[in-house]
Order: C-alpha cells, then structure tokens, then sequence
C-alpha cells in the first residue's frame, strides 16, 4: 500500500462536474469527500447523520430554516442531522464534506439532482 | 443554537501550545480539532482507529515504519488503525484532526507528551 499525502488541488483539478462529490480518502466508516459547488442546490434533510463543510476556495452560503450561514475559505460549518438546509453559491466554491459511507447528497429529497456514488478518485 | 461558520484562523488564534488539539466541533460521534505542531512528537499507534491529519499552514512529516510522509499545506492523509506513526516538524505547522471521540493523541504509547481534553473552543 502505498502511502502518500493526498493534495486537494491536485484533486480538485481531476474533475469539474459541480454538485457530484468525489470521494478521496476513508476514515474508518466516514469518507472524505471533495465537492465543486456552483449556483443553487435543493432543499433537503440528512435525518440521521450530522455533515461538515469545510470552504476551501469561495463563498457558500448555507441556508437553513432559521436563517442563512455564510462560509467562506477556512471556515466550516457542521449541519446538524435533521435539519434542512440548501447550500447556495453565487460563484465557483470547492468544498471538503465529511459524513459518513453511503449519505447522499440530496438526503431526503431525491430527485434529479441526485449524485452517484464515486469514488473514482480515492 | 447559534448558527455561524467556524473560522479556523480564528480558532488558532485562541492557543499557542504544541501538540495539544483542541475541539473545534463535533460530527456525530468524531471530533475535528485543531493543533498546533513544532518539534517531534513520540511514535505511537491507534489500535482501533484510522486519523486524518489535513495539513493548513507548514510542512508536516509523518513518519510510518514503512517510510516517511510529507504533508504540506492543503494536503491530507489518513494514517490507518494500527499503523505506529510519529509527527514530526521542522517549524511551526498548524493542522487539523479528524478521529473518534475519545482518541487520545498519544495513542498507546501515553506518556508525558499526552493531552488532556480540551473542548473550550467548540
């Protein structure tokens, strides 16, 4: 097994799909996931799993029921499990999330925004 | 419940000591912390659980018996359960962690480098 770091833009540059999360390494039953996000995203509940956002270039802001969260670079936000949120950008953001194996990105909600499972680059 | 983006500059203004992480945040039952690394650190192992080390400021080698990993700003790595491993700078690195709730950062081997628990930052 080879060991080595694995960097982000590098990642980052392998894909530029938006809203599809590519996983890039586990940590134990979690994954690590590296997100393009652009423009609008749905609505939508992880009813039984808390999720990390960690901005690493741009501005996202998460909207929740009870008011918007602003994240830019270096900063992350923990969406509670059970609360609904859409995350929305008004530019180009590269974003970590961390949840664990199987969460989908459009949790309850479905639809065609829907991403399939990769982990093409891990 | 206050809802507002954690901003990790922000937080690693809050401490200088090295090799004690501090709990910025909870995701289900894992902790991200942050710490502050400068020196060498002392070989140990986590039997039970694979840690992320996300490098954001400095070069971190992580030494592995199978050979050493360079990790430098915006790079990841994810050192397996089981896996003897030892931190080691030559200058100031700031970095986060991701493991389990619990996980001590000494690992097996305890000692006097072991930090206590310090969630004053979440």
């Amino acid at each position: 097994m080879p060991h080595a770091a694995i960097n982000l833009d590098a990642k980052f540059a392998e894909f530029t799909d938006t809203w599809s999360p590519k996983v890039v390494a586990r940590l134990n039953d979690y994954e690590i996931k590296l997100v393009h996000l652009n423009g609008e995203f749905v609505w939508h509940t992880h009813e039984d799993t808390d999720e990390l956002f960690l901005v690493l270039d741009g501005e996202l802001t998460i909207r929740l029921r009870a008011g918007d969260v602003m994240v830019g670079p270096g900063e992350m936000f923990v969406v509670p499990r059970g609360v609904e949120h859409c995350p929305v950008t008004s530019g180009e953001v590269r974003a970590m999330l961390i949840e664990p194996v199987g969460v989908v990105n459009t949790g309850d909600a479905g639809g065609v925004r829907t991403a399939g499972y990769d982990d093409s680059l891990a």
